[in-house]
């Protein structure tokens, strides 16, 4: 049995950092396939338009399949088209990880007892209906209510990443300035991690950090020398790759950076680049986001 | 248009303080139903136990749907069966409205911009593949992270119950020992109440607060006297009427009493208990404990 973070590191390492976000947006599809969204009041609107999301699903993992090692669905993105989206959302995840990509559900879920054991079975477990690699998780309702994702990490081959420090405006006041409500997390994570590290001295309880918070980045990275960090907010929301730099440990390893739709969809301005097909689109800014971030991935 | 808070203030002077959580836990299922959950592993399986799911789900209502003013499903235990758990969530909330009751939705969803905007279109939107009247939300990302949902409590007919201070033993230590994070959700809470007051002087931005919090409790309710409280823990839990009682106000209004397994579910020692039908028992314990609630909203 290989671990999450053993996977996840020998993935990083041939292929980068770069996680892409599967995020359909309706509003920012390939037209042909936008038209398809338009209808959401009605059961069989929905499926119809679940049927476009798939579509653009398997064009979107057709191009990064081989080229980055993990994606990160958005679960909101395909629960929002209600269980017809979230029947695509499985059959994605299938295919995905038949295409040998780890993958990381974004769904910061977050309940007590037999409640967080049901949302670990529908995400994790691989006997259920979604099976992914990893999940990222909110910490409000404490320490307790992450423990069956934690067992999921110690005893099967799973990952976690918990929200630390997010880079949305609002997220500061209550995470860092008046309550410092990521300290406690960030202590956490590392008490978990420790028994859990493998060769590389990483271990499968990884956090959120964002990829803007400059200087702040480099304390948790000190902080947190064995976990992962999913670092959003790279390209479109506005971090550099020299950005992302402190996120990384000295060896190159230790940090995903995700893009969502940067890599995904044409700029506003830039409509016209859908001359070229959605899925030759994805794959050029999936090489250009590869490219951008070797540097930062380089060990210093 | 009335607002939720009116409908909500109606049905519990109405029918009472008592909220039931409909919560489908697989194990505790009446036997003839319990048989049909085993098999999760694959979609056939999971869809059978949808089906009893559904089944269970349907006694449930009937058996509430003239005692109480409003339920609350747990996602969680839907989704873990998948697509088709979703599914039948969505059957049994229409089915639930069309019976007269208010739905909360227990998925304590939290994320930024776009996700959180799709997260409210899924739960709480009239055109969504769910239509529910209110959801609970985790506060971890901030203030704005909350925003597409406190718009649909000023324009439209909606509510949320955001965690403030949970009972779980590992609650403590992030919402006020360590980082004192519940109080800088409670300043919010009160800011975003504050212009939406109904004719009762409570507004549609709740707070979940556990039954068992003790002094505690009276020390929330008078920071913020215009929110519903949602107060789990009563019953099975280990909070009596009593220990509610200081989650109302002066009035006999702002509580909702949350009981799930309570109501819902014979004890582990009380099996013959299924010698009268589920819907029988779930009809005689939902009245028995809104009989014990009586007490505790009277006004003081």
């Amino acid at each position: 049995m290989t671990s999450f973070t053993e996977k996840l590191a020998f993935g990083v390492q041939e292929k980068g950092p770069l996680c892409v976000g599967l995020d359909p947006h309706l509003n920012r599809l390939p037209l042909p396939l936008r038209e398809k969204t338009t209808d959401l009041s009605s059961p069989s609107g929905r499926k119809q338009a679940a049927e476009a999301v798939r579509e653009w699903s398997h064009i979107a993992l057709d191009a990064i399949a081989n080229r980055v090692a993990i994606i990160k669905p958005q679960i909101a993105l395909y629960e929002q088209l209600g269980s017809a989206g979230l029947a695509v959302l499985e059959e994605v995840v299938l295919a995905a990880k038949k295409a040998g990509l780890l993958v990381l559900m974004d769904a910061k879920r977050g309940d007590i007892g037999s409640t967080a054991e049901a949302y670990a079975k529908a995400i994790l477990d691989d006997d259920g209906p979604l099976a992914c690699d990893a999940v990222t998780l909110s910490p409000y309702l404490g320490r307790d209510s992450m423990a069956p994702f934690i067992k999921r990490c110690g005893e099967g081959e799973k990952g976690v990443f918990v929200l630390l420090r997010t880079s949305n405006p609002g997220g500061a006041e209550i995470q860092r300035d008046q309550a410092q409500s990521a300290e406690i997390v960030q202590r956490w994570v590392d008490a978990w991690n420790s028994p859990l590290v493998d060769r590389h001295g990483l271990g499968p309880v990884g956090v959120v950090v964002g990829a803007t918070l400059g200087e702040e980045l480099s304390k948790w990275r000190n902080a947190l020398p064995n976990a992962w960090f999913l670092m959003p907010g790279f390209g479109a929301q506005g971090a550099s790759a020299i950005d992302c730099r402190s996120g990384f440990r000295a060896d190159g390893l230790g940090a995903l950076i995700n893009s969502s739709r940067g890599v995904l969809f044409a700029q506003e301005h830039e409509e016209a680049e859908y001359a070229e097909s959605p899925g030759d689109l994805i794959a050029r800014k999936t090489d250009a986001a590869l490219d951008a971030l070797k540097s930062a991935a380089t060990p210093h």
